[in-house]
């Protein structure tokens, strides 16, 4: 029996154990054996990485160092006693093996997998072994399975109500901010919508990082609870509402190896939905060259493949294909896309007419769910919300009620144009490179960091005309993204 | 700048660096983001996995703690100045992420996932990544492409002679001691023949394991050459001699998840032979229903993929593939496998028969590679070498050269018999349940822990009679592989 000591060290996200190297009843290759140990508290246990250190001024005799995620995740006092003992695997790791092997796992095994995930139970070498195993090939079936069990997993909210919609881009096109434009339109029209919002991984925005330059997004459960029932909907990060606990997990495993499958996609977005109570959902699926689904051909795959999940978990889905050769709007990067938006809801005479037109009609798809709408009557009723000024309005309600932004965000202030080589008309922007020159200059960390495009597609530019400018809240940031767009500035010009 | 201050935290196999969390120019947003960083030295620089610290008595502001490994690999004083940057991940990453999209990978994309690998660039992570995606399908040029990557980045021996052979069987069958009666047969025929293996992963011993009981395994360099250039042999443990860092590291991984396809053995296998510096190899491939090959054609499959690899490579070499129905000798665990070989050495009359047929038969493919035997006579040469004695007195001065163990190691004294539950004849004996329960007993750890076969295939038993005795050297041992065995004893008796 070990002592707990809390030992202020952070190895997010792992849970961590330290003993002394010497006087425990271990050998060093004991030590190397037990790697992952199991720590068991009266009521608790929790599976942790084993340090071992020689320095007894951070653990001594008989004691057993917690860092904090592990101190925390046990929930004991410190001094309180715990039993130590090498981890078994988790059972489930054996349904992973088989599937390296090439198998297909049942219902109960992906749950059994997915559950041992959220509590933490996998090492990040096996959640990878499980992903890539995942990626080499996963049945329909496979796919369901892990939409179910990750949406049992988490929080779930319930909303009393049989229409509760959302709409989820699945990504990949800068600047394309329109839920923060839709939510307001469909608020306005009476429809319940408890959007709930990632901030970016690989992208230099999320909703959540854009809609927090105007107001406060990490909200309680109980917070979003009382918005939406004043104001029909709320924008917020739904990192704090723990919905996917094991989509959290995998994220954090799928990002720096990059894992991108349409499996892996449908079964995060839809588990989520699923676990925030949504009824009704519709999808946008941009397709370009530089966009995530590169051709129509594998866009209908993906449709396809939400619509049957979809419809086996009861969710009304609506799938929209959508054109995603270039970014939408001006802005990339929080500041700059808020921007936008605003000037959108303000029907403001140069606000970017391809993202309002891109929200309104999407907003339509979402209010055609409404039986009340009838015949396709959803696009003219967004417009109307949209150009009477109510779906502002809605906005600065909901804008209120979140709590709105204390510190005012500005565009970067360093600053640099980059140029047309050529005279001729704009013929394709890589929105994958706009992402990564708009991520070096600092979005989404800092808010003011992106691009402002300044010509789109279609348009005539002469040989030194500005094409868009990259803004920085650094002279680093600054370097780094002016470098990038040095070596391709990603427009190409025809002449 | 960063200070360097060594911590006393051993967090094998990966570099930790440890920061305070506040007053160092990083948010904690920024932290999450970082993970992983670079810490640039003047002349070296490593990975690190990074923790945070929110006690000043571990790091104090301005300085980074380097856990043991960090702070040996990077190779600086304390108090010197480092600069940290958010790593990038390793350019051969991108060859990772297509291998799990499916794609087939160059040489030259193969040889810099390993060099990284070696040089701790991957996280177990990443390496997960990486085996799972092979495991999933790998061409043979990609086997070979392994091959050379994973012998280009060690050390190598070099022998000075066209003829350095060796023998090395792919494992799986408990008790199957062989290398320990080849090894002097062949050094009293006087052929070079410099043995490095491995301690057992997932057996109960390995012949490194084995060879400890009765003489020191742990030799440098140095020390191999000197005792191969007075006794044509050796039998050491490998694992000192670092001849495959990149292996060493892929087992790490391997092991956990159990991954064990015939690519990753056969560029395993084969690369740390050119690393030891062998020309000519004889590869024993044990079939049976409990073995790691479990079909002809399975083995047929494999030894077609060492042919070719070795070929590839210039290395000599003759598969035989043999049979692997039961465990080889008697005894299984360290003590109890020495004990069988010194017998057949000895030319005991009760030495276990099959585990001496199985030497002589290897020891005379072994031989037949030397020009000098001519017509195959190397099998007459290998009992002709064993009968006389000279293997033995073989044997013997390996063990005084390497040093005799000064440790006398006896069978554990904790024993249970198991017994026969019917009349019969011994139909099989399940080689995996029986490693899995002498493991349980304690081998390889505890060198006594082992199994004593009493009984084996086609032999005749009554019900009561002893099947074999389980030996641990602590009476939990003996309780784990008791209840193992009294689920499934391993034995089937046909009446």
């Amino acid at each position: 029996m070990f002592r707990i000591r809390k030992i202020a060290i952070d190895t997010y996200p792992e849970n961590t154990a330290f003993l002394l190297r010497s006087g425990n009843g271990y050998g060093v290759e004991q030590f190397k054996a037990l790697r992952k140990i199991e720590v068991t508290a009266d009521r608790s246990a929790i599976l942790a990485t084993l340090a071992i250190t020689d320095d007894p001024g951070i653990v001594g005799q008989g004691e057993i160092g917690l860092g904090e995620q592990a101190f925390r995740r046990l929930g004991q006092p410190e001094g309180s006693l715990v039993s130590i003992a090498q981890a078994k695997p988790p059972v489930s790791l054996e349904a992973v093996r088989r599937k390296i092997g090439g198998d297909v796992l049942s219902d109960s095994e992906i749950s059994a997998i997915i559950s041992d995930i959220a509590t933490y139970r996998y090492s990040p070498m096996e959640i990878g072994a499980f992903l890539v195993a995942c990626a080499g090939f996963m049945t329909t079936q496979e796919t369901l399975s892990l939409t179910k069990a990750m949406a049992d997993v988490g929080n779930r909210l319930h909303w009393h109500s049989p229409l509760v919609v959302d709409k989820h881009c699945i990504g990949g096109i800068p600047g394309n901010r329109t839920s923060m434009i839709i939510v307001p339109i469909v608020a306005a029209h009476g429809l319940i919508m408890p959007k709930t919002s990632s901030r970016a991984i690989t992208s230099p925005s999320g909703t959540a990082d854009t809609m927090e330059v105007l107001a406060n997004v990490d909200l309680s459960v109980e917070r979003l609870r009382s918005i939406v029932a004043s104001e029909n909907a709320v924008l917020a990060w739904g990192g704090r509402v723990n919905l996917s606990p094991a989509d959290d997990v995998l994220i954090s495993v799928e990002r720096p190896l990059r894992i991108d499958t349409f499996e892996q996609m449908v079964a995060s977005i839809l588990s989520k939905k699923i676990a925030a109570g949504s009824t009704h959902l519709v999808i946008d699926i941009p397709v370009g060259p530089t966009a995530k689904v590169r051709s129509q051909s594998e866009a209908v795959r993906l449709r396809k493949l939400f619509e049957y999940v979809a419809g086996k978990i009861g969710l009304m889905i609506d799938v929209v294909i959508t054109d995603g050769s270039q970014p939408i709007g001006r802005g990339i990067g929080p500041v700059l896309e808020a921007r936008d938006v605003m000037a959108v809801l303000r029907n403001d005479a140069d606000a970017p007419g391809d993202l309002r037109e891109r929200a309104l009609m999407l907003a339509g798809r979402v209010l055609d769910f409404d039986p009340a709408v009838e015949g396709g009557r959803g696009y003219a009723r967004a417009l109307d919300l949209l150009a009477s000024g109510k779906a502002l309005a809605a906005m600065e309600r909901l804008i209120e009620a979140q709590g709105r932004q204390a510190i005012v965000f500005n565009a970067g202030p360093f600053k640099h144009e980059v140029l047309a080589s050529a005279d001729g008309a704009v013929a394709a922007i890589d929105c994958h490179l706009m992402a990564r020159i708009a991520r070096l200059a600092g979005a989404p960390m800092d808010k003011g960091a992106g691009i402002d495009l300044l010509r789109k597609v279609g348009e005539q530019v002469r040989r030194g005309e500005p094409l868009y400018r990259i803004h920085a809240q650094s002279e680093t940031g600054l370097g780094f993204a002016r470098e990038l767009a040095a070596g391709d500035p990603g427009y190409r010009i025809a002449p």
